[in-house]
């Protein structure tokens, strides 16, 4: 297939995930038509997984095409907004038709579980990269944003981390199991990290829950340190976790879960009177103080971590 | 610097181009904030430029910020849209602080001279890769789509095709002349074509224009007869292309400008009593047939081409 056969073949695969509520026109022209409610703003993020760097260059295509849209939709989690549309950058090394469809049987996985359109996307050759363009609607003004936690505020978590983290350690990390059997492995498998890595789960719901009621938020992606750091630089505060509060994956070391990226949790801080306003999905693992930085603690004592999060060029 | 480093400084040389009328909240948080024009559609769009591919490897990086998004924005003109932001996702092999910071200086260049904000951005480690996704609005039922050409209807193309395709043969192609000296070449200088094929001018303003003046339209970037042939599928009729009146950068071969890509002009269709409504800046160089394909005329003559545009993965 030539790349115009192949985009059709796409196109056909992603089948009514290429519609949405909002989509006037999808994926075939020089650009895609979008309506925003109105009311509305729009959400826009973009995101790139790199072969070989983001996850391994043998890995299940399907896998990674709903990996690159469950990292990306994070981020409009993170907001608190809707997921309206994506776009997708894909560039591969050869014409493998077979990758391809793959890839796209996962993207449209995800795209029906997330509730999201795939409203258009790039082929390319060259060595293989995803790239993702995000974009949601929230009412106006009520957008969630790292900036706005307050001393005394508590610090949240969802979910449970470290899941992600330890999957870069197994030996099976190339070769997980189906996608549809891998969605089905619940939290006290030995699979389960291998779950957590390929087929992260955006919190948009939560996200959505925590409209007028977190002060800031972000999604775990570099690891908890090191989020709960850009939340606090963004908000001109401190931050102070208690490491034994961190909620973990079962088996999983806690300070590779306060620290191991890839989780796509939500961290985010709420007045202390909110409390119990919050969901049993989540967990209060500290608190926001006056002043700059993260302190972890550990039994009461300030923990050297020997590694604070994921940072491309050091 | 690490990644944080390096981003804060890309939003420092970006300047006042991560603001624009439309973006409430800029680079900095896990999602930009970009409010819609009431009446207003959204225009989305997302291209990838590959190292090694769709540029040389050691070609200047302003050059290549400037191109990626000249090459994007070209989509939203030929959807007659007013640009409104850009998302960036950079993957580059190392941290090269250098590069990136001229890579910045290329795309606020751009951002100035096309009228964009820089809404967001990724950066990431690997094999050179920049994905842009464009954003744009135009008023509900105003915007130009492939689809519509009719029978009768005259095939039109702005500017000269070729300029960017005859660059690709050149010695000097990975060392053009500095940015600003590059703009400031005129059509007569022997280095345009080197101009042509870093520095696109996406046709923005013609785009506009062209709102309810156009039956159909595209741009030019697999060649203006690979394109014109997407057009007529998309609208279900057929082209037909007098080679001897299509516009060409002076020296280029005819028939490499008729088939060469990167131009980025417009190719577009409107009804025979609109004629004189055109600019001066358009040739008409065919016409919409029944049927379907596209067929290139010399003297009369259908003409076999050796080369009728570019496609990855053949």
């Amino acid at each position: 297939m030539d790349e115009f056969e192949l985009i059709d073949r796409l196109i056909e695969i992603l089948g009514d995930n290429v519609r949405g509520p909002h989509i006037l026109l999808g994926p075939g022209d020089d650009a895609a038509l979008i309506e925003t409610p109105p009311g509305s703003l729009v959400v826009a993020s973009i995101d790139t997984l790199v072969g070989g760097v983001h996850f391994p260059l043998g890995a299940p295509a399907d896998l990674i095409g709903f990996r690159s849209l469950g990292v990306s939709l994070s981020d409009l989690a993170a907001m608190g907004a809707d997921p309206a549309y994506v776009l997708i950058a894909l560039t591969l090394p050869d014409g493998s038709d077979r990758w391809i469809e793959r890839f796209a049987h996962g993207v449209a996985a995800a795209a029906s579980r997330f509730g999201v359109a795939i409203a258009g996307g790039n082929l390319a050759r060259g060595p293989l990269n995803v790239g993702v363009s995000v974009h949601g609607h929230v009412a106006r003004g009520e957008a969630l944003t790292r900036a706005g936690a307050r001393p005394n505020d508590l610090v949240c978590v969802s979910g449970q981390l470290g899941g992600a983290a330890a999957a870069l350690s197994r030996a099976d990390l190339s070769s997980p199991p189906a996608l549809s059997a891998l969605l089905a492995v619940s939290a006290d498998d030995p699979l389960y990290p291998l779950r957590r890595y390929y087929l992260p789960e955006p919190r948009i719901e939560l996200g959505r829950t925590l409209r007028g009621l977190a002060t800031a938020a972000i999604d775990i992606s570099d690891g908890l340190v090191a989020d709960l750091g850009h939340l606090c630089a963004a908000s001109a505060v401190a931050g102070e976790i208690d490491l034994e509060d961190v909620p973990v994956v079962a088996g999983v070391d806690r300070q590779l879960a306060a620290t191991g990226g890839d989780d796509y949790e939500l961290c985010f801080t709420i007045a202390p009177r909110d409390r119990e306003r919050l969901p049993n999905s989540v967990t209060v693992v500290g608190r926001i103080g006056e002043g700059s930085g993260v302190v972890v603690r550990s039994r009461g004592q300030p923990l050297q971590l020997s590694r604070r999060g994921f940072s491309h060029f050091r």
